[in-house]
């Protein structure tokens, strides 16, 4: 068996899998070594919503931007912020729950995400390949929809998961010395900058990339491209109104 | 070495550390261990801040309701929701970075809690103990003076990290089908829910912390004294500001 170190240091996101499907027993295991993970008073304000139905998934795809992923995997997960489940236990016990605010929201959010993780380590342990989808909270007012979710519960993460049918290239990270800093902060200076993003920018899939957006900077084609502040802002206002809409923001 | 399943299955957040500092190459590993995890369209947009100075610590003490594993853990780790680098990257490379606003922070958060959880378990396979502290969330606004987090930035959740000088019990957790559902969501009769935490409620130490603060059921006591109503919705308007102040609300 793999160990976790190389489970952890040799991964690579996997968009690509075979037709065979996940054993339900293996995929039970896999969700139990996630339900281990930490939460937050032990609350657990969380829910795993797993879909494997030809339908659902055709449903859901429109709303990840048709990434392929999600109609050829063969498994689904949708992790969402669940305050609804306890509220309901509260309202059964003479309890007068105050999660309608966005404290709570975080709260939950934050949950939802250590067990997708807990889960995607588990499962890329046994073999399987994950990819995340970013596009859920791009899109979780119609997730909310296709998923049926309840007030109280948002959408945070979809994970695909399968046996992979490819091995892509591990891709690059900054150094590590990017990313700490010790006792406080210490801001970046543009030589820091310059020195800790210049690897990035001089891979040949970087400049290639450059190239075929008929961009000047790799900065650009994820400003101009990929992330654009038009559409950044336009998501904000609809996951704002999702809050709103899925009982958080009655503060 | 222990196995991934049993690393994940067996563990127990721990509070109490022997005075054993954390090796600065051990914590390294992780770190690099951590930096592997999946983010958002390969922009690591997080950072962590690794606190070991007892000044930093005493002054971080307060802020997280001076539990006391910020004192008496060895390693504090402070992980951040961060645009900063990247858009100081975008700045000095003729793109325009629109990361201003919420869903933007909600991208950085994600990323910096899927690194976090993933640092945890690499902790946690080597035999170190971790905790999170939720009152990250609570006092961000402060911790960012303490941290001198620049706009940016968000603190997101803390990890206390040290060798274990205790075992505690494993606490409960929810059946799996309380967090699950099938295709799409099936919301919870009166049924379901009583079902799922009636084994919570009969365990002998929720009784005693029934008894202990004097109230009727155990919901009450997340109600009304761990999770109270007025606490929630004064951090979330907190912390909203924070993400005003920090620059992550200009839609």
């Amino acid at each position: 068996m793999a160990t976790i170190s190389d489970t952890l240091l040799k991964r690579r996101t996997i968009r690509k899998y075979t037709s065979e499907p996940v054993d339900d027993k293996l995929l039970n295991e896999l969700l139990v070594m996630g339900c281990r993970t930490s939460t937050t008073g032990n609350m657990q304000v969380y829910s795993i919503i797993i879909t494997t139905d030809t339908q659902v998934k055709n449903d859901l795809a429109p709303l990840h931007f048709n990434q392929k992923m999600i109609t050829e995997a063969p498994v689904v997960l949708t992790f969402c912020a669940d305050f609804n489940r306890f509220n309901k236990w509260c309202l059964l016990r003479k309890a007068e729950p105050g999660y309608d605010n966005f404290l709570s929201f975080i709260t939950a959010a934050i949950d939802a995400l250590l067990v997708a993780q807990t889960f995607c380590i588990a499962a890329e342990s046994k073999g399987l390949g994950i990819c995340y989808l970013g596009t859920t909270t791009y899109n979780a007012h119609k997730i909310i929809k296709v998923l049926k979710l309840p007030r109280g519960v948002v959408p945070i993460t979809t994970v695909t998961l399968g046996w992979p049918s490819e091995k892509p290239e591990q891709v690059d990270r900054l150094p590590l010395e990017a990313i700490i800093h010790k006792q406080t902060y210490a801001d970046y200076s543009d030589e820091d900058i310059i020195k800790y993003y210049h690897p990035k920018e001089e891979r040949e899939d970087s400049t290639q990339y450059v190239r075929e957006n008929n961009k000047e900077t790799l900065a650009q084609v994820f400003t101009d491209i990929r992330y654009k502040k038009a559409d950044n802002v336009y998501f904000s206002k609809i996951l704002l109104q999702v809050l709103k809409d899925q009982g958080f923001m009655e503060q």
